[in-house]
């Protein structure tokens, strides 16, 4: 397939561990002029042999394109790499994960240096980039103005979803969207520990736990809608004081099949605790509010 | 539609909670000649009106028919109720929550007084109950033969699953399944509490949030293989030691929003011991051998 290279975006690429050099292969692949840098010099020669130009310095990588992505362990090595750079009127995307505090940070330490900043949460691993049928996408937040001028661009590799000016949401919606899957992924944990000492063949209960888990998931649309009303006792299917009353068959099978209930009797004790505040004939979403720190 | 009731089989309902209703209500609409019973009497006036017999007594429902269903708040209930009841020749279909231990001694106490025994987890609430495109179903274990006999009648109100002859079954995969589901509630939760004090509308978090979680269920298929070829390297795609690294942004992204760890701190902790045994390379599977106890 011909390429017309000269009408897309060049892109400076500074990281290329497993996901930098994800994203830069669907940039060349795409046909985007492309620099790289790494540290470990050794990582370039493929993306070399490939067609991307490698830069000896950062200064020389920042230097060759306006559009500077970075995709770098975590805050510290961005530091580490950029503390020094001369990135005045840059356009900076940060992709390194890391806290909203951390983004927010480094969007007021790009502004100092007269650089525009987009910062980015990764929904996927590496192999699912440049590949749109995979479904990842990268959360942005920051800049508007340089969101919109590169979604092309960025588009390349992976979905995009653009989440606010406040540099930090994009951080924000990926940690929140990683944290749920790790309680899930612990849910899971539970459950196939439940039958681990049975004659049941864990690739019978994935397909069943599988689909549980995709026909519950939806659920968080009415805990959306009761958080944003403020009305917890709204469309309850089974009432919070039904679900407590449940709780000690789910501790005694724990106990019967030899299983540590530590990962979910957390939750069953909020549950408890918004039950003792009188919130019985509610749903689930008040072990919400117990979660925050009014303080904070 | 004329239905000819000659042919359905005849069912004893015992129980009319929001569930023995929902499961009573479908077979009368289906043409099944029904027996109900409830100890408040008040809640069997409106199946009688749709054409139930109503038994005064418990034994007079249980004489009525030899399909006797079950479905009682709880396994003490059901001794309250069953406990002095004549079940000999009976076939005993008991879809109260309970634990495995409860199901296996019931499925002996029935056997003592002469009975088949089935048991049963529900995986649905009363509304889809009737609905077949609702999906749910129940999971049903023990004689295998009454499950047979019986599955069309079964059928009827709800989809089934015969998970195996061993009694306790039905209640260890109903037990899994919703114990892994209050695990992504907690881990939604978590989510949902994170942006609490943003200006970011729930409502617009909540389908990133099914969306990603009904992509991520499916991992659940590696797990399983994984604990059944006791190889948890298998297909790794972020190893143990990646995502223990990246427990602090999820840990410090809570602290900075005011959010307790309390529900995701578990999980971490088990992943961290996991990689303190060695298993750097490992999937998150290991952490499950972690829950099992070795001397229950
Ligand atoms: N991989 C995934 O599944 C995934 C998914 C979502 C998001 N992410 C995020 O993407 C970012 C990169 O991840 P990755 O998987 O590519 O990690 P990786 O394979 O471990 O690569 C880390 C990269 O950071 C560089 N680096 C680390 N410390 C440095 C320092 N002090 N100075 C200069 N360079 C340094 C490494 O350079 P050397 O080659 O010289 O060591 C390498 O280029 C991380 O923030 C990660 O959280 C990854
Ligand atoms: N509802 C759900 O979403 C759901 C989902 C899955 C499984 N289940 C299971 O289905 C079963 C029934 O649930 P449900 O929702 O129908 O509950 P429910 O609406 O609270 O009804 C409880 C039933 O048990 C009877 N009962 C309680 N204690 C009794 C006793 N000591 N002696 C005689 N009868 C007694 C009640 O009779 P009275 O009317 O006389 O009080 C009523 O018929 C439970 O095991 C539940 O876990 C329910």
């Amino acid at each position: 397939m011909a390429q017309n290279t000269a009408e897309k975006t060049p892109v400076t690429m500074l990281g290329l561990g497993a996901m930098g050099t994800a994203l830069a292969r669907a940039w060349l692949a795409a046909g985007h002029p492309l620099t790289v840098w790494n540290r470990n010099p050794a990582r370039a020669e493929a993306l070399a042999a490939e067609g991307a130009e490698v830069a000896d310095t950062v200064a020389e990588a920042v230097a060759a394109n306006t559009l500077i992505v970075v995709c770098l362990l975590d805050d510290d090595s961005v530091e580490e790499v950029l503390g020094g750079a001369d990135l005045a009127d840059r356009d900076v995307v940060n992709l390194t994960t890391g806290t909203p505090a951390q983004a927010r940070a480094r969007a007021g330490w790009a502004r100092e240096r007269g650089a525009r900043y987009l910062d980015g949460g990764i929904m996927a691993v590496p192999p699912m980039i440049g590949v749109p049928e995979a479904g990842g996408y990268v959360f942005y937040s920051g800049s508007r103005e340089l969101f919109e001028r590169h979604q092309e661009t960025l588009s390349v590799p992976v979905g995009t979803d653009y989440v606010g000016e406040d540099a930090g949401f994009a951080a924000l919606h990926d940690v929140a969207l990683l944290s749920a899957m790790y309680g899930m992924f612990a849910g899971a944990a539970h459950a196939f520990a439940l039958i681990r000492k049975e004659d049941i063949d864990p690739t019978a209960l994935a397909p069943l736990l599988a689909d549980w888990l995709v026909a519950m998931a939806p659920a968080v649309h009415k805990t959306a809608e009761q958080l944003r009303s403020g009305d917890y006792t709204k469309g309850v299917v089974s009432n919070l004081a039904m679900q407590v009353a449940g709780t000690p068959t789910f501790l005694s099978t724990a106990e019967q099949q030899g299983v540590s209930p530590e990962l979910l009797s957390p939750y069953f004790a909020l549950m408890r605790r918004r039950l003792a505040e009188g919130s019985g004939e509610e749903d689930l979403t008040g072990v919400i509010d117990l979660l925050v720190n009014d303080r904070a």
